[in-house]
């Protein structure tokens, strides 16, 4: 929904080609581009007019595109989140490494610009050392069409996976990458649909910093109201559209909801109408000398006696910020701040979630991956 | 501040007496009132006037003070917490049993109106079960004017005591009383304020809810944008005043600070023009078939499809339900929600967090409460 629009708008990205199972969508994206529309990614992968793939297909399938992808020397831009299990993860980036390609693991709400100007507000020192970050996010996210695998936890279903991944990335971006410990808590409320769509838990960095991720996907209070009325697209929310998740699925069964989502990819005709930058829910950060709150259009400042505001620049088009790292992978070959390994530690932390949640325990992390341009400050 | 307008109000409380060690205090009481000051408790204790007393003073006195007033056979009403050590609760428990005396824990913020609605909502099961609670609270508590031991944790100063108290005593009274285990992280941030101004929690119930807690004192963020702009005390917040706390502290030193804190005490001609109930930041309460968001005036309700809005009376005085509570102990022999036993498991909560903060892992919690009006429900 955002990235057609994203490519469109940046005269720095030419679509040439494209692979999906579908016929309609494949038609649709050559009428529209003048491309290639190919039905296996191989081919996609061997075409040599393409320098980068963005692999946008469902979780499971990442391992096996990224691997492709990779073989074929292409530059990739894959999806959050990298995978499900740390196997494939792993694999994903030894493959990468191997073929000397870049990687980035995006788009993800850490690229948007509120997040990455309050990282370098952070990082710069102007408001002392970060102490602890607070993000929440209640959304409709478990009530939005579904395939089924995708109300299936160990088949990367549920808010872990597609939603916790969005806030691990915030959080880790503003407190520089290196979690040290998990504690977590989750729920799976609807027995209909019975993955997790809630959970709450408590980070520690190495910095020192602490952090609070909340986040609940079952379409009841609606943080956005708290961002000024912005939805995580960007888009401003329509006063009646209250409780409409939740009563496009009712009397779907499982096989129209499926049918339902699929009018989702390419072709189907939806796009948002975005006028300020994504979100993921209200975000606290807490400094010595200042609370930094992120908008969708800028840093709320705190400050010790006074408030003040810092704008974040919106487009020209959405998700600039995204191809802005993918050109200064492919022409520079500068490496993206959100790389495989980045990915991988996001990745290992939604698993951490659910092993706390399990034991009741906290986790201690091992695979964490320090912001590269955040190296030399701290 | 309150506890003068809301005896003032209530024409079923008369002040007859009062002990307080400052000339001026008294004098103004004799003055208001026409009643009797005394410099000494035990003069107070003795008067056969009295039906009960309201301790208001410095925590570590809460001992001594709640002792006197048993053994005289008075009735107490006194300020959370109940005091800083399990030992000293413990003590204060068993000497209001002996006596056959009636001990109200308050007021907290377990007594404002809207979460008194919010756990009857719960209870009454209509919305289904309870599965998580948020409640969250950035305020300038740590910057308030303070008399040196109030920012010292072992003495019960910092956030712990006195305000982490009224976060446990709103989520316990939500979700039945019966908390299993909490694990939490603190900040002490300040070096010239060196207590804990922050800490967040994550703590299980009995009944399967899950709970998360923040707390923030360093006068930055403020979360009362969140509440319609209503303070604490129910008052409409000024829209010029951020950052006045800090400001009022710039330059002082110690003692000025505590001359400061001083002129709070009765005859301080300090009170509140309260237009609202009072409330302790945001609290979202997620139950199965809708969210409840405490706001000043009542709950609102994100329901499946619908949204809607559920009043909770404010008024006449501020802190009826706290009167309310002490008439039904005093006059029907009626025990309370928060009785010492009730005060003394939220009070185990805030050794818990501290315990927590330091040993890096959850901690059990054996001393809990059921809430007295909930058995047999769930």
């Amino acid at each position: 929904m955002l990235m057609v629009p994203t490519f469109d708008a940046d005269s720095r990205v030419k679509l040439t080609a494209a692979a999906a199972p579908r016929e309609e969508s494949r038609n649709a994206f050559e009428k529209e581009y003048g491309g290639t529309g190919y039905a296996a990614i191989e081919d996609l992968c061997a075409d040599p007019s393409v320098e980068a793939i963005y692999i946008a297909t469902p979780h499971q399938m990442h391992v096996d595109h990224v691997l492709a992808a990779a073989r074929a020397g292409k530059h990739i831009l894959v999806e959050k989140p990298l995978a499900i299990s740390m196997e494939d993860a792993d694999k994903m980036v030894a493959a990468v490494r191997e073929a000397g390609v870049h990687m980035i693991v995006g788009p993800s709400h850490s690229f948007d610009p509120p997040v990455d100007l309050a990282a370098q507000l952070i990082e710069s020192g102007e408001f002392g050392q970060l102490r602890m970050i607070q993000a929440l996010n209640y959304t409709d996210f478990l009530y939005r069409p579904r395939r089924p695998e995708e109300l299936r936890t160990e088949e990367g279903g549920g808010v872990l996976f597609s939603q916790a991944i969005h806030q691990i990335d915030v959080v880790r971006r503003l407190a520089g990458g290196m979690a040290k410990n998990i504690y977590a808590m989750t729920g799976a409320w609807d027995p209909k649909r019975p993955t997790e769509g809630a959970f709450t838990a408590l980070m520690n960095f190495e910095t020192g910093c602490i952090a609070n991720l909340t986040y609940s996907g079952y379409a009841h209070f609606d943080s956005d109201i708290w961002m000024n009325d912005v939805g995580e697209l960007g888009q401003r929310k329509q006063p009646g559209a209250y409780g409409g998740a939740r009563r496009a699925l009712m009397d779907l069964d499982p096989e129209e909801e499926a049918r339902l989502k699929t009018t989702r990819t390419f072709g189907g005709g939806k796009t948002v109408d975005a006028k300020h930058n994504e979100h993921f829910g209200p975000v606290i950060a807490l400094c010595d000398r200042a609370d930094l709150k992120l908008t969708p259009d800028g840093i709320e400042v705190f400050g010790d006696t006074e408030r003040s505001f810092i704008e974040a620049k919106f487009g020209p088009a959405p998700r600039r910020t995204v191809i802005d790292a993918l050109v200064a992978a492919v022409r520079e070959d500068e490496p993206p701040v959100q790389t495989g390994e980045w990915g991988l530690a996001s990745l290992e932390v939604c698993h951490a979630i659910l092993q706390s949640a399990d034991t009741g325990q906290p986790v201690e992390l091992q695979r964490q991956y320090r912001t590269k341009h955040r190296e030399g400050t701290q």
